[in-house]
């Protein structure tokens, strides 16, 4: 089936319209009319190689909403109508006791990304949702309670919200707790909505003074600007738990001292150089942790969808044409978004 | 009351014979005559002030094991003649939520050290238990249930047996897991005595092919050359609990990815030099932690003692007198014991 996509066809090339092909429906496949498809920061390391490993034509893109257009004769959950969402992968080995868990992001095979992952269809490898058109296993597709009109705002929680919300969930995060969410970007943003939503005292954590109002809105009780040593020290010994959703090189321990006795320091970014290297002494005079987290299960991801469509939690998005993708991600790269792009993909066949 | 010891008076001097003041018992007072105290690295960095803030003059011991000799009239819990331990604590604030929840190794106040810490006995900071005596209050003088003739051997259980046995105890450890023990010296060789005992499968990682055999005479059932990658990487994602009692800066990276999916790496030694940066994209694929652990509370160390008792384990030491005690230290930087010096303290008043 002949698709329009956009993607690129080596990394320092920049991205263009092209046709892919997707498979028909199998007996467990669900086809997705792609409405729209958030726009991730790993896109554009994908698409540019930046972590090497791209295989091309790379057409990028894991935050994917839109409506079920046909489905194989053995699916039972799905519907053609139906509005559904697809997140950061579409297979796992199904057999580990990770995917046995319902842990898929952990797959100790590894899961298969929406993009760039490895497949049976042409190419070889997937091809993500800055396309027209997708067709998924009904194992990894979400259902979308949230009302149309939300749909856009809807596709960041499919990995911006997921990656928030698996660690909040994992780590218990609940009322009677202090809660920090440092960095307000595409994740954070979501950290913040979803910490608050779970009932905790939230704190943000931003090097950006012109944010401060922006986190308020966003949920958070507290601000405090990471750039003010004295600002940041009251606050030492009194978090359970905070979530770094910063990827670039920075100090852990300026936040590992926040921290109470037990508390984690949960980091869901890959920092491109690393961070310096963390005082031990603060993680043992208070059995403190630092700890990662990767997305989240599928069956967490539909549990985050119907958190968020319960609490009318959706992502703050600037919408765009695929046309202006490039632009989209050099806006990105400064922090010029408020707070995640959305490529409306009917800018795909106009 | 003056009572002989051993201690330094600056940090270049060596240990020496001096007579130290202790206070009379006050009606909560647990006086102690000591019979043996273990030899702790913290003894030697301590009185060589490597650490800085070692105050003079500095008696180092904080693994103490004797006889009551006498009590206060209102110490309901010990009697003249009792078989008592002291180990690294000898006093906390009692208000904070950490000494509340029996955690007085994480006092928010810092608890009292049993050398070196401040106290209004004079000199003005405590001396520790290379002595003949001791006054400490009840509520952190615990009870020795261990036949006689294996006192001088528990001595190393008031530190080195409960800084490994309260991170095995807290990430709970026990039958069906899979445990790693890093460094077989004076708390790793406790670390694989405790893991056994609570059913744990213990694998013990050492840089010493001349530990192997040993290693599985303590406890381990497997035993991992570190030096050896093949042999490392045989353990890939299988532990569930890696305790690491290495303080020497090293790589933590190759224990991380020992881990399995949600396991824990727990540090108890603060390195003079960084550890290098830990990979932190290890632990994102994995949702693992890297954490520390301090000592262990009262009310732990009474449970981890009588844990003890009941299973025979004891600390495999060698016996000096106080008068060998610079030789003892020059041999245990070398990590020249099997497994731990304990002092004679009979020889303090031969």
């Amino acid at each position: 089936m002949t698709t329009n996509a956009y993607g690129a066809h080596a990394g320092d090339k920049p991205l263009e319209p092209m046709l892919i092909q997707r498979r028909a429906p199998g007996p467990h496949d669900v086809q997705i009319d792609i409405a729209y498809c958030g726009v991730c920061h790993s896109d554009l390391h994908t698409v540019r190689s930046e972590w090497g490993g791209t295989r091309y034509p790379c057409v990028p893109g894991h935050e994917i909403v839109g409506q079920v257009s046909a489905v194989g004769e053995a699916v039972t959950r799905f519907g053609v109508g139906d509005t559904v969402g697809v997140g950061c992968m579409v297979d796992s080995c199904q057999q580990c006791a990770a995917c046995g868990d319902g842990l898929e992001q952990y797959c100790e095979r590894g899961f298969t990304g929406t993009y760039n992952g490895r497949t049976q269809d042409p190419p070889g490898h997937t091809l993500g949702g800055y396309s027209e058109r997708i067709v998924v296993s009904e194992r990894f597709v979400l259902k979308i309670g949230h009302p149309a009109e939300q749909l856009a705002a809807v596709a960041p929680l499919l990995c911006a919200g997921i990656t928030t919300y698996s660690p909040l969930r994992h780590w218990n995060v609940g009322p009677g707790q202090k809660v920090g969410i440092v960095g307000i970007g595409g994740l954070g943003h979501m950290g913040l909505k979803l910490a608050r939503a779970m009932g905790a005292h939230v704190v943000a954590f931003t090097t950006s003074e012109s944010k401060r109002q922006d986190a308020r809105d966003l949920g958070a009780h507290e601000v405090v600007n990471s750039r003010n040593a004295d600002e940041v020290k009251q606050h030492a010994g009194s978090f359970d738990f905070i979530l770094d959703t910063v990827a670039a090189s920075h100090d852990l321990d300026q936040l590992t001292a926040l921290l109470k006795r037990d508390g984690t320091l949960c980091l869901v970014g890959v920092p491109e150089h690393p961070h310096p290297t963390p005082n031990i002494g603060q993680l043992i005079f208070g059995r403190r942790s630092i700890a990662g987290s990767l997305i989240g299960g599928i069956a967490e991801t539909q549990e985050m969808l119907d958190f968020c469509a319960e609490h009318g939690i959706v992502s703050e998005i600037e919408m765009i044409p695929v046309q202006r993708i490039d632009e989209a991600y050099e806006r990105m790269q400064r922090s010029d978004v408020k707070y995640r792009f959305v490529i409306d993909c009917a800018s795909l066949v106009d």
